[in-house]
């Protein structure tokens, strides 16, 4: 039986929020612009059958601790605390239903769904529209279900946590038939289900057995718990909803606050929007849940879902002073903003749900992230022209960074934390070129003939700033690592990727960025550039090509004689067969060749038939295993490999693991970094379109 | 040599903020509405003489951890971390000048000045004024001196801290001549000082020490630096800031602002308001500095100064939606909002800093947290008619509570969290008597002459609803205790203090609040009124003499036969003497022999010579014990208990306790609640007028 203690998101659209659950322990709760799960005790659980005072909950949170000690130090009060009543459900006797928007935990007379369906965010641009409310409403639906229909007796049902905000108590919630627990203005859960009482207190033992059930709340408690009584012989369904709300500025460096704001102006106003909803969220939520599932198999289908949820957990919809909105993805448990090399593996999915984003991001790299720079060869201080590229990120943790930098990028590296000027080249031109050829919005590349243009400038000089020499590969480093040497995206991998000239993974990366910008001058009129581009993709394709070595596998490194062996060789592949265009076949064969060869245990599979994305590193990213999966699928025709599906899913679920909801980076199938991670959406390429 | 190694508040006036400092190691920083220090690590250091890229720094901070093992999890980029080389300044070498508004660390050739002056508040029903808004801006002057006179090398300086906020990351302000690290909008240090430099990182030497002095600041990390280099031979000083600010609601249940945001739009404004005034704040500071330390001794003048800064570290200076002001005093590491037995002790404080604060806090628990109760003997159910009460305080953690309800009392016990019914009609009656008698607002004792009315017949309720067998003393308990029983503000020392009915100190109090209120029917012409509240301070001056016992001693409760003795016993001598009105002499001279009897080791004293409130408990309060030193010296004629101030000041800088900066409740000489706390401006009373 697969493990169903894992920590899920699931989130509002757009807020940087998530009602996380699912991990054993306090561990999950209310999470508002964090890195992780905000640790929150959170109940929900319902009097036992035949012991009035006493219940069971699902174990999400740990024993009570009694608090009142730092208030009467002598311990002459006792009376004022109550034992322990609320004991966990056992593992044993819970079951999950969990799909990509729909998660039900079933536990003896009780059901706990938490409905999260993704609507597509209309274009901003478009203006506004109950579409656009509805779709980044930062409110989630929660119901609770109980069968009391076999039971002689009443029976309590209660839901509630306990706050971890420094700043602001635990307070009620009591107006115009809302009734809630929550913590500043921030976040709350709230219900308008008729008959539900709300308390506060230490435990939930001080309001469910309260000795005096007339007192007012115990506000110095920070346990919130909104309880009701289930009639003997009836089965109810009451529900909930949990809203995220941010007041005031969003963010620095770029002023902004949440795009929601146009609509709502409290907590309160999304709690009483998110329940009116309810049914059209649990409609739209089912809808979803099978799309999202559509043609997998069981491990894929859970992968995905959860993967989704943990893009969605970092979306942060925001607006500017100007009223321009704002597009951000978090960077997991990094927060790092739009992190361009995320970006390109998650535009695959932004494309299917909500394209304008990707020209949101785009948009906001060309005005505030784009930089020139000069380039040089290693060893050699001569600096050459470069030209125009993007920092790897917009800044992190809700502070946005200088125009021109990252918050990540640093000089004097060989390693993580430097310079990766040409592959974010060419992340833009790609993720510019397949938003513009995948959306026919050629009015967008018109605007961005220039910075197009530029880009292949940039590209031609990073090659080698003599013509004669060019070979379609990356062959200088930018000024900007002052010495050092720049990385690609596979930052925390060994050298095997993670030096950025001559290596494999970009050259099949820059080809197709040559490809597709090709196109792209062509359907622009601009057949110069067209023309060079193309050229530049030939030379590119022939030194990737002579590159085999006898065994019909190339090296990590063009021509620098490691052994290290490749999977994301392949990944350049997928841009120009996601827009339909062709890829060269001599070049598709020798990829084909080449991952036939290193897929196998000892190379790049781990034991477990695992997917090993290096030969010579044991950090293997998940959302690169998929996009890899899916390429080679696709386009080079292998069979799926539910071996190492079942691995991958194994991995997520590892309890070392499954705290951290959907994780990237796995060190030999433990996450070591990367964790609560948005990227794992390329799982939207296993599904047919 | 006292110890120096204590946390100290350094506030604004009304941010509810701190730059806490002075325990070693990462226990102080930026604290903003917080029930303890932020544990920050905080740094200020200098370049050492003889060794370049060598920095001591004062200890508040510890070792650097190595944070990019969760980027590079396979350990490959040794490179981007830097040893270790800030060191901790030694204590040995540390010196500390400690007054209460300016605080000055001197280590080699450093010093490290904060200077907090707290001008009086105007009372904001005159209007914006200048005078209003610099004595509210949020933001706190910081000075540092180098003496580099005797080296021959430049050396670098460098103040900043890491950030513990977990929803922003730390960035950095530069802008109109204002550079500056900060997290969010809400806390920042900045400078405007010429030369500097700003730096985030994950450790102060991967900014000090650069091995790319060029590269832009590392924004994935929460260390901010400011840092600049002082010339060989040259003596400098630098001003820095440091600003907190909430920019929108501050408070729910009653929705709030802060006052400054009348003037401040921004922490910027906040960190160039402060700096410009810097010339102004150090002369206030100097004055003020000398005015509360005037004729105490050093034992006495430290502990004045540690209380005043915890108390305006706990001023929260509130605007309503309608404009109407809100004066909150919070309650140390419990956060309870203007706690009514706290303003009682504040009063004295408040009256001589900002006597419209008193008015401010008087007026809402007359118009939100007054309540009518009915009331009951001990065992008996027969309700009788009570009145006017007030709750315990206004809520907590910035949650106002529902009208008439406190967040701390609760019916059903007998003990801590039970209701404080009729201390807290005391509280009030005395407060505001004081505070009309004090004054001379006089407009102000009309507008309340009808609640007044109301106190003096709540306060004959509770002595007994036959007026025939009236003893001026506290006899039943309120209904709101559903069968519990009320205490008193002590809540957590023992029966002695705990039990409100027939409690001497509360007998006393009583017998002030009838003397008090009947002074102020009197000079509003209601003579009747002031016959009443005249009689009923004579009965309980009766009842208390009569509980002499054979040895001049009185027991904690009245008559019955409990062995404890109290020191607070004299607490309700104060408000009389305060506001110029003659004590009865019988009483005073009973009170002196009683404490005459009961001050000494073994009985009212602890070992060291501290002072011990009840016989029984260990639990001393230090600001009742400043109370009731200050009416034995200036009422009963007692000579000042140097051997006591000593243990006092010992308990405050005992490594178990100085973390919390002030605190109140001792368990024999052990912090053990009410830590971090407000309450310790009693000491105000030591000062003569």
């Amino acid at each position: 039986m697969q493990s169903i203690q894992f920590n899920a998101h699931h989130s509002p659209v757009g807020a940087f929020a998530s009602l996380t659950l699912g991990f054993p322990g306090a561990k999950g709760g209310l999470g508002h612009e964090l890195k992780g799960p905000a640790d929150e005790p959170f109940y929900v659980g319902l009097e036992e059958a035949d012991r009035e005072g006493y219940y069971q909950a699902l174990p999400f949170f740990e024993a009570a601790e009694d608090k009142s000690a730092d208030y009467d130090v002598e311990g002459h009060n006792a009376e004022f605390s109550y034992p322990n009543r609320v004991s966990h459900f056992a593992w044993v006797v819970i079951s999950r239903k969990f799909a990509a928007c729909t998660d039900e935990w079933s536990a003896g007379d009780l059901k706990f769904r938490i409905v999260t369906p993704y609507p597509a965010v209309p274009d901003p641009a478009l203006g506004d529209s109950e579409d656009l409310k509805n779709a980044i409403c930062p409110g989630v639906l929660i119901e609770v279900e109980v069968d009391n229909t076999n039971c002689q007796r009443s029976r309590k049902v209660f839901l509630g946590y306990s706050g971890s905000d420094r700043y602001n108590g635990v307070r009620i919630i009591d107006q115009d038939g809302l009734l809630g627990v929550g913590q500043g203005v921030s976040v709350a859960i709230a219900t308008h289900s008729e008959g539900f009482k709300a308390g506060v207190a230490w435990q939930p033992e001080m309001v469910l057995n309260s000795r005096q059930p007339d007192n007012e709340p115990f506000l110095i408690g920070s346990t919130g718990i909104l309880w009701t009584i289930v009639p003997a012989g009836e089965k109810r369904t009451y529900r909930f909803a949990a809203g995220f709300f941010r007041e005031g500025t969003a963010t620095t460096g770029i002023k902004t606050h949440y795009a929601y704001r146009r609509f709502f102006n409290s907590v309160e106003d999304v709690l009483t929007h998110t329940l009116e909803r309810a049914d059209e969220l649990i409609a739209q939520a089912k809808t979803q849940d099978t799309s999202f599932a559509q043609g997998l198999g069981e491990d894929r289908a859970f992968m995905h879902a959860h993967a989704v949820r943990s893009y969605y957990g970092a979306t942060e919809f925001l607006e500017r002073e100007d009223g321009t909105p704002l597009w951000v993805i978090n960077e997991g448990e990094y927060r790092m903003m739009n992190t361009l090399d995320l970006t390109i593996d998650q535009l695959f999915f932004e494309l299917k749900m909500n394209p304008w984003t990707v020209r949101n991001e785009l948009d906001l790299f060309v005005e505030r992230y784009a930089y020139e720079d000069t380039i040089q060869f290693p060893g050699d201080d001569t600096k050459y022209p470069g030209g125009l590229s993007f920092s790897h990120d917009m800044g992190v943790s809700n502070n946005f960074s200088s125009p021109g930098n990252s918050s990540y990028e640093q000089g004097g590296l060989k390693g993580c934390f430097s310079y990766m000027t040409a592959e974010q080249l060419l992340n833009w031109s790609i993720c510019a070129s397949v938003y513009g050829l995948k959306t026919g919005d050629k009015g967008w590349l018109q605007d961005k003939q220039e910075t197009l243009k530029n880009c292949l400038a940039s590209m031609l000089n990073r090659d080698n700033p003599d013509p004669a020499q060019r070979n379609g590969v990356i062959s200088l480093d930018s000024s900007r690592c002052f010495g050092g040497a720049e990385i690609t995206t596979y930052d925390s991998l060994d050298v095997s990727l993670g030096q950025a000239r001559n290596n494999l993974y970009l050259a099949v990366k820059g080809w197709a960025a040559y490809k597709l910008i090709a196109n792209v001058f062509a359907d622009l009129g601009l057949t110069q550039e067209a023309k060079t581009a193309t050229e530049q993709a030939a030379k590119a394709e022939a030194t990737i090509l002579a590159a085999v070595e006898p065994d019909g596998t190339m090296p990590a490194i063009i021509g620098e004689g490691v052994p290290a062996r490749l999977i994301p060789a392949i990944e350049g592949l997928v841009y120009l067969d996601y827009v339909g265009l062709e890829c060269s076949k001599p070049l598709v064969e020798a990829l084909k060749t080449h991952l036939t060869t290193v897929l196998k245990k000892g190379v790049c599979k781990f034991e477990d038939g695992g997917w090993k994305l290096s030969s010579t590193s044991d950090n293997s990213w998940l959302s690169k295993i998929y996009l890899c999966q899916a390429i080679a699928e696709n386009i080079l025709g292998f069979a799926p490999d539910h071996e190492a599906d079942r691995a991958h899913v194994n991995w997520l679920l590892d309890p070392a693991n499954a705290y951290f909801a959907w994780s990237d980076q796995m060190l030999a199938g433990k996450a070591c970094g990367s964790r609560y991670y948005p990227r794992g959406v390329t799982s939207t390429l296993w599904l047919s379109e």
